[in-house]
């Protein structure tokens, strides 16, 4: 019961917002630049963050960075959709059970991330996303496993920014109707009113590649002054010259309201 | 078993018929005006109200409203579909689990509600639309939870009134075969054939927002002259200037049988 | 999994100590005075109370004292132990299921009495014992029922004041360790020791019939100035002139600090 | 499966020796001097310490203790023998299950312990202890969830040097051939010989209260010099005037090879 | 179905008799010389040899002898019997689960032996032990895992050799009614008659330690003689100053007919 509270209490050091890196990307995506040797790219990772999303398959073969006390948080997906695939061409979200809350769990998961993606067009597919969202959920509930629901919408990198606004705040709200605990997804020119709306935490992501670090981390504070308790960034903290360094900034800029022009100047990001 | 029989008493207080403010708009349309912030929301739910229709992710962020003696009763909506989502087209009516009746009572609820729909067009969508509501009403019957069984027609928007009077005549009477402890479905122009032809109570609902608090009353009223033990009121009862008077008005309406004209002037509502 | 926290909340009326008012010694000594025709002593329970505990079957019989909005919360004892047979001289506490917690909420029940007795002298029987106080207790937690683990020596008319102190005092901690929400137990002459060693609720019991009102009522108020968030009595809140009279000065002396000789006067209480 | 290595690794801070502390002596005890209050008790626990061993209901209340990142990991014991209860002169042994590991990993458990007695002199009961541990270690392994079989010989207290030292020779392989990932047991006068035969990390506890720190950290150095991995320290740990100092001059001794006269200086432990 | 009879003619050797080591004997003595570590123990073993018995706990720390092509077949006892025990003056054949089979297959196990006995006096016992049998039979054949079902008697060492005989003829055939792939049993005077009265390969075992590796090949030569299909050593083949080269050596006399003195003589065994 409890088991939820402890585990979510890891992950906000102290109270303070929370830093994710991403490297599930291959999970969909195959090998990008940046994580072609996940076992290297995870030793890049800086410590000072508090969680780092993986895939399942990734988790085993990476372990030795959750193997020591006070490692980053492991974080686990365990469903896959094809609204990830849009490098196939692919957008209509069908999605499946990768790995069961136990499965994960054993593999060592402390917390799952979940996706959902609705409004596809095709009402038979919504459904059936919301039932795979929903009994994974429940599973983790059981086992006092905290989730991320990721709110991801169809065509993500062809909406306008007011459509991606209102497919956003739409669906992190149904997302925290059914039940999650915390939600990641895409940031939005009105994004206050997507934190405003839903009653758990919600981590912005950073979605493409930023021209420069700079930008980045105002991506990062933007989403922390519109409410976000946290970022979860990939490509953003790993495609970059010193990916500890830019993870190093990104987490006083996300914890202690550094400002991004001196987060850049005080760890000496060059891009 | 005789669960049941207790926990739908205390829904009707002292035998009364019974007023239920539907909150769980969001579970399908995303943050509405006067929901927003739902946990500010339902603060301004007036106490005289029997019961609080609300989703599971939120009865958790909302738990403080059900934590005291004689608080409204938590019914939560353990199945989701499409039929909802008219705001995106859709009227497939595909329809699936979001949480057993067991996680539902563990979160706390007391009663459920599991919608049907039917004559969708497609027998298959039908026949499992009806093997999802009896798993969850089954399920509910061993836990001694009353359920409360929706009926909502597919293309509720376009139907005419005879069409959707038909859907509703048919509905309500399949829902109480299948076996069902209380009907809430849709309002029409001759209701006394539909409470006169299913043995367990009827509530009506709401629907889209009336023009004036009076009509609003009016229809509750109409309601309940027509044989409904109970209304669940939603935008009608939230998106008005000041919904604690209007609930307690409602109560006098649905309850003692107070004319709607003079609800409205006893407590003061302007639209 | 909040559902524990909401039902726990509507047994402390805004945060105040509870009054709780058992009825479920037929379960073991058969009909009593006072209590042999049990529909007719539950009228006579003042709905100023928070809770009855009453036994799986006459929460069926009774269930009616249940049956409306804000009335006291139905706690169902679910197992069985001869250690409350003394009339039998019976003491070696072989302890059983009577009942699943699926089936006591089946039947209505929102809280669940689990007893435990240890130090028996046969530690056969103190293993079956934890054995089923721990299964029943993991399945309330699966259902999000709270659960009231009382402590009851064996041969607890035949202990010295010491003794039943050493074993209270030890009991209560020991169910506290293997996890419970509120415990149930005999006052002791050094009783804030008991309380200050369990970090959940703790409820003092009235136990035999004391001589005079004032002095049950005096024995509640020692109970709460020594630690307990409340009481259960049962013999001494039904077996007296007027209950309902008694029972709102026991309420008045639990949950408002009123001192027990204003009380007597107050509420007119004859012996 | 491989959350096992992930989790047992970080006990084994940068694969140095382990400094358990145990405080689950409430379990069958009650309260002991040191642990009236638990909850206050534990923020004298030092974070220098690897992991803390709790009883399931503890875990709970005590779980602010694991709710941030790095924090002691939180090893559960799940299940419950009357051979623990020799205040109550039992030594039967009779073994129960306190806890499923689904149940202590909802609580948040990240290890769990589970006791085995056998050669009790009684066959019968050795079954079916070693039946309740092997249930409970399968389950574990099936979650993940890394498993301290501890070994605790009947009559512990009655034994002379060489019949424990048997008793613990014989008992930590036959855990071993049943399948554990860790062990915790008494030290014997020859505890190489046991920590040899055994295939897992051995931990040597601490049991009764040494007259001084200076011992007690002997009886560390002395078990870790014969092969032990770590120590599980409860009463010594924790009934001296300084806990804190102590404990971290424990993880001097166990982790660093620290003599134990020079950590009772640096430490400044006075008795 | 047939994965049964895959693995089993892996352990026939071109059809020919059957060599197992078995080092299983921790799981009820503890160490015993020639097995303290057996990690290193399993180093001396043969590769020659056809499978070797070992318990569940130290097939996972003992991994590495079956990780290679080829490798002996690892074989694992998968209940728990205190007939084991004579150490500890049990003799009542109380029987329990292990392991299921399916944790078993999960830790490698290719064959899983199974236990009996019966005919112990206490008839209750007797009806247990078939229980524990026969569920563990049962799901080994779900899976296709091969069965070595082991007829032990109760009193084993007091036994006269008319008893044995007539406990293990009357044994092994319960066994094979019961269901059984293969059988382990001790050799007896009329060995044939056991063999002939059975329809699946009987291995003999060869307990106690013979004075001399040429009477344990004998053993072994008689059981081959009248009708075993294989033998399984244990203390014989490993308490021996060359453990390899008795193994060889009772490999040709098993499978190849050797004559015991030719076998003492071309490996050059001394005792």
């Amino acid at each position: 019961m409890y088991g939820k509270e402890i585990r979510m209490n890891r992950l906000f050091g102290g109270g303070r917002n929370t830093v994710i890196i991403a490297i599930d990307h291959g999970m969909f995506d195959g090998p990008i630049p940046g994580m072609i040797n996940l076992q290297e790219t995870i030793t890049r990772i800086s410590p000072a963050v508090d969680g780092i999303l993986i895939s399942p398959g990734m988790l085993t073969a990476c372990r030795k960075a959750f193997s020591y006390r006070g490692a980053p948080v492991p974080i686990v997906r365990i469903n896959w959709s094809d609204v990830y695939c849009f490098h196939w061409n692919y957008n209509q979200a069908n999605t499946v059970v990768a790995s069961s809350v136990e499965d994960a769990v054993s593999a060592g998961a402390e917390i799952v991330l979940i996706s959902l993606t609705i409004a596809t067009g095709n009402p038979e597919t919504d459904a059936r996303n919301v039932e795979v969202y929903c009994r994974l959920k429940n599973e983790a509930a059981k086992l006092g496993i905290p989730v991320i629901g990721e709110f991801f919408p169809a065509f993500s990198d062809k909406l306008k920014r007011e459509e991606m606004h209102e497919k956003v705040y739409t669906g992190c709200r149904i997302l925290s109707e059914l039940g999650t605990d915390m939600i990641k997804t895409f940031y939005t020119y009105d994004f206050r009113k997507v934190t405003e709306s839903t009653p758990v935490p919600v981590f912005g992501l950073g979605a493409e590649k930023k021209p420069s670090q700079l930008e980045a981390l105002q991506l990062a504070a933007d989403e922390i002054r519109d409410g976000a308790r946290g970022v979860v960034f990939g490509r953003n903290a790993i495609q970059v010259p010193d990916p500890g360094s830019f993870q190093e900034a990104l987490c006083e800029v996300v914890k202690n309201g550094m400002k991004p022009q001196i987060a850049v100047k005080q760890f000496k990001l060059k891009d």
